[in-house]
């Protein structure tokens, strides 16, 4: 029996005697509000008494009121379970837990999911296990659903580290750990079962070992219909979620099937509208309807807020306020199976949100187990910086590259060569076919077509490779871009316009131990380090990062001309091999759906 | 890991071969009916296909049906989940669980939560653990909640065994063990904090611990509100069931504190038309309510029905079809954590009823596991007979009585005594006092006034002390009627117009190794032996024990003239020291919310 649940017992036993020893008193009294109950859905006035780090009781709380219990006056708002966060990946702010934290408490949000797939593939079990002692230092409630299949596609791509079912034991047995995270290697079951049926053996057990000791496992399922989303909902022990679900049908499909549908609002991705048509629309039963972020950018968490953000959206879409807050509370509450959070009742963690406006979700105040965390947008609980150990931040184990490691060699003076197709704010991608000069025996950029050499190098120290491919429709003008985050396997991408800038770009992510750099005849325009797993950085705040960013997009198009919006970003996805058609991996050129290699040089 | 994990892990991987594999196909499919989705709580047409003990797919499953696949043409119908009951007795219906589920799984109940309180009280673990080995031979889904605190009221009446926190581990670790069932002796939590903190102590550890593994802790909280009820529902640590709320008002508190509201409505007592106004008037959210049967006689299972009885009556009280359904299905599934039952989805246990009207709720076949169990009523798989071991049927450790042993003696020729108030068709009583006669050194009955001796004797070895007084309001014409159901320590409740006869009834029960005797002019008028722990027999067949029951209720009414109804049941509750006011133990007359002994004679 672990220690946190002791301490549970012990604090339960003094919450008894305060209700039944008239002597003994509430904390902290919240007074005159309109309660929210997400189990009845109903709004009704009702105040709310707290001891410790624990809600005593709801509703006439007069009794326990002593001469030492705080007061606070709330009339005329709301008070509202603190919001829940079913799935998001810190990595996607480039920030530690707790930056991202200082942002997103103040917005109501009391606990997060997070999913370590990032730093997973980079740093294995150990990069996962660092994160989970951050999140171990702070007040808000973080837990983790960790991959138990890394890479995502063995043999197609290298990460720093393979994760499988056999670390899951390890992993599994940490109490802030939630259970096993979005199985996307599944997520094209049927080319899986076809060409790697001993993927699913594995994936069985580590699903299977988790369900018997209590925890949880997400799905992850986009487009995914019938007998293929059947498949998908059985391989991860059918008590499943799905974070990319983009349709209305999708969403009437998985909800039928008993998926919960965490309908998706983000910074990048947007499907919450049209998710929530199944219920505007069709009128379903909302219970297993869960809305997330599952990727934030610090700009957005500072201009637009966080869960409260995305509820506003939802309310907006036409649903109930009591049955949007449901979605971001007792919903993934029940989901998950957590007791202590995702409504106010007795004995239940004091996590809440006061909410002052309940159609614009303007966050009041922000309660973590009973302490006072935020008011008015502000921080109030002091939380202190987190130093990362400097074992996960040598990450990039790669000498530096030269531009014949670069090139793609050919004879003649043309070749004809597959290039992938961009598509703005699309992970997925589309595929061509291009004529390009060959000259000093490798293959020439092309402007004119917007034929740029698209590359992934590893950096893991393992194979070294370099898989070399074309891309069309970034629009850059000049220079070039490389990144050490390049999902899921984080080796270090990049695009340019001329060989040399690739070069100079790739070293200097290299020698920062990871990040973005952007060159332009030779030269750093601009660049971010990266160095915990060449993902994320301790050295700077929420609102650094933002600035940070805002400036590379801002120097990206004004310096390189590039056309492409949020080009960082974009480049990251192009080597992620679980959504189509085709992506460049350290391997080479991908067909997804053939799960394949294939040759740039047709 | 348990083998039962295993099994489901290896049976998962055979569902995705049939899924994905277009040579292989499903066993059975439920073809052309109408899909009652408990998830959605939506009615359309889809087929359910099935592979050995899951569900495949629900939808269009053509692609599934192969050369050796059965297809039930079910158009017309209603295919459902099989229903649960989740807080019901075995011992309520003197039965076996094997014979109770022969009769009940024909009427679409497949999963049962039971609580072998009683038979905890008379044998202890070893009593609990040989009524969950039968269980685990049945194939219906048979699952335990066991008390944590036997008996009920320690220092206040006397148990075969105890049962206290230090049990837990023990009983905890079977997997058929759901969690810890209704903390009743904590239902008047205020004056067991006054008298007995130290038994508080011992259910936040016994409950801290269940939790801590993973298992669930019911409630039980009649009558509770505001800081009582807070206090009840943190002991029981936090996500509690309450069966015994009888109000509308109780409801909607509950509710609105998170408590499961287990929705009451057995053969002997009916709360649901009065909760159910919580969902009809208030329009609350449902999600937490749930419908159980707590106690069944066999000749209603029979007559009526059992869940789709308990669903038919709330579709009455105006509640839609699918959430009445939901009731019984997904909301207990939900409330404790089931992931493979309650709704039908890939890869869910394939326990199925399938309906042929559905506002009468009338069940026309019945799956467990895949398997068809029961058609039109009758079952069709076959079921042995259980035969429990002779150690459960040796519960009455006692000599016979004398007369002299029942007397209660007093000098002068009057005395005034105190009386319990019996009151129809309830667990609670009155108190009354009354003068009577004494003659021969002992207060003698007096059939005018309708003052009878009411006792109860020890029989499990332990004390052998015998509880003496009065009863007023039975009706009793001649002779005396014994038991050792009794609820809830079960020792021997006597009555009777004469202490002759009343020795002999006693005599008779102990004699049977227990049951119940009726007897007048010292002969025996009638009779049921209950061999198992004195409360059960595996000799009757559900059929024949209603028989039975009806012969003893025709005789105590023509032979003794005993003029209130079910007179068995209500004898067998006036020991309950955990409802009010007065009720008789083998300690003495028990004050219940005083929580002691009190005089018979004043």
């Amino acid at each position: 029996m672990d220690a946190l649940k002791v301490k549970e017992a012990l604090q339960h036993r003094k919450l008894i005697d305060v209700l039944l020893n008239p002597n003994l008193h509430a904390d902290l009294v919240l007074k005159g509000g309109y309660f929210i109950n997400v189990v009845t859905r109903e709004i009704y006035e009702a105040d709310v008494a707290i001891k410790g780090e624990y809600i005593l009781m709801v509703g006439d709380v007069k009794d326990l009121i002593g001469p030492r219990t705080t007061v606070e006056d709330i009339r005329g708002k709301f008070i509202s379970p603190g919001f829940i966060d079913s799935h998001m990946h810190f990595e996607s702010a480039m920030l530690t837990c707790t930056e991202f934290s200082k942002l997103s408490i103040p917005t109501g949000t009391t606990t997060l999911i997070g999913d370590p797939h990032e730093i997973g593939n980079v740093l294995g079990v150990a990069g996962m296990k660092a994160m989970i002692e951050e999140a171990k230092t702070l007040p808000n409630r973080i837990l983790f659903t960790v991959p138990c299949a890394v890479p995502d596609a063995p043999g197609l791509e290298t990460s720093g580290f393979d994760v499988t079912a056999k670390d899951m034991k390890d992993l599994l047995a940490d109490p802030y750990v939630q259970g096993i995270g979005e199985i996307q290697s599944f997520s094209n079951i049927k080319p899986v079962y076809e060409h790697a049926p001993e993927l699913i053996d594995d994936l069985v057990a580590a699903v299977s070992y988790a369900k018997a000791i209590g925890k949880t496992v997400e799905g992850n399922a986009p487009g995914l219909f019938g007998s293929e989303l059947a498949a998908h909902i059985i391989s991860g022990g059918t008590h499943v979620s799905c974070h990319e679900t983009t349709t209305k049908e999708e969403t009437v499909e998985k909800l039928r099937y008993g998926v919960s549908v965490f309908m998706r609002e983000g910074s990048s991705q947007r499907n919450m509208a049209e998710c929530i048509r199944a219920i505007t629309e069709e009128g379903l039963d909302s219970r297993r309807a869960i809305v997330v972020s599952d990727d934030m950018v610090p700009a957005d968490l500072l201009k637009y807020g966080h869960m409260n953000d995305i509820i506003r959206r939802t309310i907006a879409e036409g649903i109930d306020p009591v049955e949007a807050i449901q979605m971001a509370t007792i919903n993934p509450a029940t989901h998950f199976g957590f007791k202590d959070v995702g409504l106010l009742a007795p004995g239940k963690r004091a996590d809440i949100a006061v909410i002052s406006d309940l159609m614009k979700m303007t966050i009041d105040q922000v309660y973590l187990a009973g302490k006072k965390a935020a008011d008015k947008g502000e921080l109030t609980l002091e939380i202190a910086s987190y130093i990362y150990p400097e074992s996960v931040k040598k990450s990039v184990k790669r000498k530096p590259v030269t531009k014949d490691d670069l090139t793609l060699k050919a004879v003649g003076s043309r070749a004809r060569v597959r290039a992938i197709e961009a598509i703005p704010f699309q992970n997925l991608t589309g595929g061509s076919e291009f004529t390009l000069n060959v000259k000093d025996g490798f293959i020439q950029p092309c402007l004119k077509q917007d034929v740029l050499p698209l590359l992934v190098i590893e950096r893991h120290g393992r194979t070294g490779k370099i898989g070399k491919t074309f891309l069309h429709g970034f629009d850059l003008k000049s220079g070039a871009i490389a990144e050490s985050v390049a999902h899921d396997t984080h080796n270090i991408i990049v695009t340019g316009t001329n060989y040399e800038d690739m070069v100079t770009a790739v070293n200097r992510v290299i020698a920062m131990d990871g990040g973005i750099a952007m060159i332009k005849d030779s030269k750093v325009v601009g660049d971010l380090p990266l160095r915990i797993g060449g993902l994320m950085t301790d050295e700077l705040t929420g609102k650094e990062m933002s600035e940070k960013v805002e400036e590379l997009s801002r120097l990206a198009k004004v310096e390189l001309g590039c056309g492409m919006e949020v080009p960082f970003m974009h480049l990251s996805f192009w080597s992620l091999v679980t959504s189509p058609k085709w992506k460049i991996t350290d391997m080479g050129l991908i067909d997804v759906d053939k799960f394949e290699v294939i040759s740039t040089i047709v």
